[in-house]
């Protein structure tokens, strides 16, 4: 199948891109499928023959006949190597020029963007420039985002607008390509700033930079720490706060008061705030937020507490019912939301929002302006 | 480009699955590229648009034109239909059944467990029967799983074997298929019972479950609890625990410890041990790990702290070495590794190790046997 479908491809394309099956496991056919379309013999690169021994000798792996498989390409192929044990490579065959490479994606990712990429734009030809932008917007379903952005006439000639729900944000794309890159990017840069304005707070990002990254910018910048107290969350806004390099800079750390107790023993939140309200109520995330930031010394804190569900709703509560409460020197706030979906949903979109009220009020709030 | 596609789709396959453009905005055109390709009209589906118009409504984003799109569909197609605001179609053309399916990841696996999984086994005849079962395997590279599988002589006849780098884990898929569903699903049990045997504690689950589920599932049926101390996780692991519905039953909460201040006042680790052995040390580790179990009052706590990068590392602690502690009523373990990888590759390593240090202690530890 796989043979045919590289004949197939071959015979109707200039480029020709196969992913995966380049691994040491019988399962790994792409080579031999390569071989018996192309009708060429395959040959062992002793070079990364040796490189695949030693790495596997590096992490511990005991060599195994099955790895050689690694190192046979097709004669007259040119490696794609990347420098570790798992290299693509490039052949040309009946005027198409076919790009072998690796299934894993952070592998498939890492030889596109060196080998692929440049080769596409080399084919493209001289003077040839493509401006490419997102924008991530929080809030705003696609449909929405649409006829926000057609109030504007006209886009920049050209110009090529995609839509695209990638939750829990809505990311915007925008594609003009021509000669003139100077033109391009001042047209780019023209139309962003224009959008900006109308989508407003919806606008997360003009550079593709999470909300996680914004905010530790802004932290950063301003010598602010943060602290956190998750329930609904469970740990995951401090996961996205930590995956950013240096957030220890700005983070603090977190509690995950998921039990009651652990809201009134860590977080200093009172029985009587529990008991009268509930541990999903505006007062109980108030107190969280204001727990947390005494607890760690922080100048901002963000809580969560909500139902992720699928059960513990209530009538007057149901799933998806989630406070959010931030702490900062001036007080606290507290914002309430009714989320849609499973309980992984809610979660992402709790986490999500509190974040999307910290980068508010750290763009709004003069009280956050800074030592 | 779309149109010819499915011109060319439709000549050659007696199944056509197209996913994609079936939303509100001007990028959506797979439902116009199919009427040209097809030489079918479009029609407005006046229930679907009734309720797209209510569902809008409840969601409480106003109408506008662009959404009637969502309603148009080619003439002779059936609707499939979950009952929201998104619908795919099918349709029969020159002796191939085509299946329109939205994009959105969790609405597509929707549809097509729904309506196109069924449509290809009643495809496939009376009496055949596909058996297919998937093994989670950590810290085994999938040429290595491979070669412990190979020593089995014989699989099944006709099994077909996957291996699968599914990051942090590798995964195994077996299928057998045939006509006898009895006999294929007991080659199928014979064969994971010697293979279990094989793979050991690497094999983490033969039902597709996940680490936390299974960990979690242990905890309540032992009703014993769990607190987490995070430092270089910064709340991955009480993320991953708290994805699973219930685990309020057994998971109290966590400490992110990501400043020394909030280990020595959360924790309870002091600040001599910070000092003498660092914060990542198996001393400051094994502290966390003991100050979350009497924080929380947990049966057992586990704990992370490690140097997730990209920058942090020293000559004696390079970027990815981490100390996992676990406390239990029989005191504390602490394991040391050395992670390779980006930032984000390494707290993912490090929260799915200490979820399998967890798991392989409820598996072996007698005092872990429960209340």
């Amino acid at each position: 199948v796989l043979a045919a479908a590289l004949v197939e491809a071959v015979a109707r394309s200039r480029f020709v891109i196969l992913t995966g099956g380049l691994g040491p496991t019988e399962d790994d056919v792409t080579v031999a499928a390569a071989a018996q379309a192309l009708g060429t013999p395959l040959y062992e690169d002793q070079g990364l023959l040796a490189r695949i021994k030693r790495c596997l000798k590096e992490r511990g792996i005991p060599w195994q006949a099955r790895f050689a498989r690694m190192a046979l390409i097709p004669k007259g192929a040119t490696l794609l190597d990347p420098g570790g044990m798992i290299c693509g490579f490039t052949l040309n065959q009946g005027g198409a020029r076919l790009f072998f490479l690796p299934g894993v994606p952070r592998q498939m990712r890492l030889l596109f963007d060196t080998y692929v990429f440049p080769a596409l734009v080399e084919w493209s030809g001289p003077g040839q420039y493509l401006a490419e932008r997102t924008l991530r917007v929080f809030g705003l379903p696609e449909a929405v985002l649409e006829s926000l952005v057609h109030r504007f006439h006209p886009t920049p000639p050209g110009m090529t607008v995609g839509y695209y729900p990638n939750f829990p944000e809505t990311h915007l794309t925008m594609t003009l390509h021509g000669q003139d890159r100077e033109a391009l990017e001042a047209a780019m840069a023209d139309y962003i700033a224009t959008l900006s304005h109308r989508l407003g707070e919806a606008l997360i990002s003009v550079s593709d930079a999470a909300l996680e990254e914004l905010v530790g910018q802004t932290l950063r910048e301003r010598r602010l720490t943060l602290a956190v107290a998750e329930s609904c969350t469970g740990g995951l806004i401090g996961h996205r706060l930590t995956e950013v390099p240096g957030s220890s800079d700005y983070f603090l750390g977190g509690v995950v008061g998921y039990s009651n107790q652990a809201k009134i023993d860590l977080l200093g939140v009172s029985a009587q705030t529990l008991e009268q309200h509930g541990a999903v109520s505006p007062e109980t995330a108030a107190a969280m937020a204001t727990g947390a930031r005494l607890a760690f010394g922080a100048d901002v804190a963000l809580a969560t507490t909500g139902i992720a569900g699928p059960t513990g709703g209530t009538p007057q509560k149901p799933v998806g019912t989630v406070y959010i409460g931030l702490a900062t020197p001036g007080g606290q706030e507290v914002w309430h939301h009714c989320f849609p979906g499973s309980r992984g949903e809610v979660k992402t979109l709790t986490a999500q929002m509190a974040l999307f009220r910290l980068h508010r009020a750290l763009s709004h709030d003069p009280r956050l302006s800074g030592h």
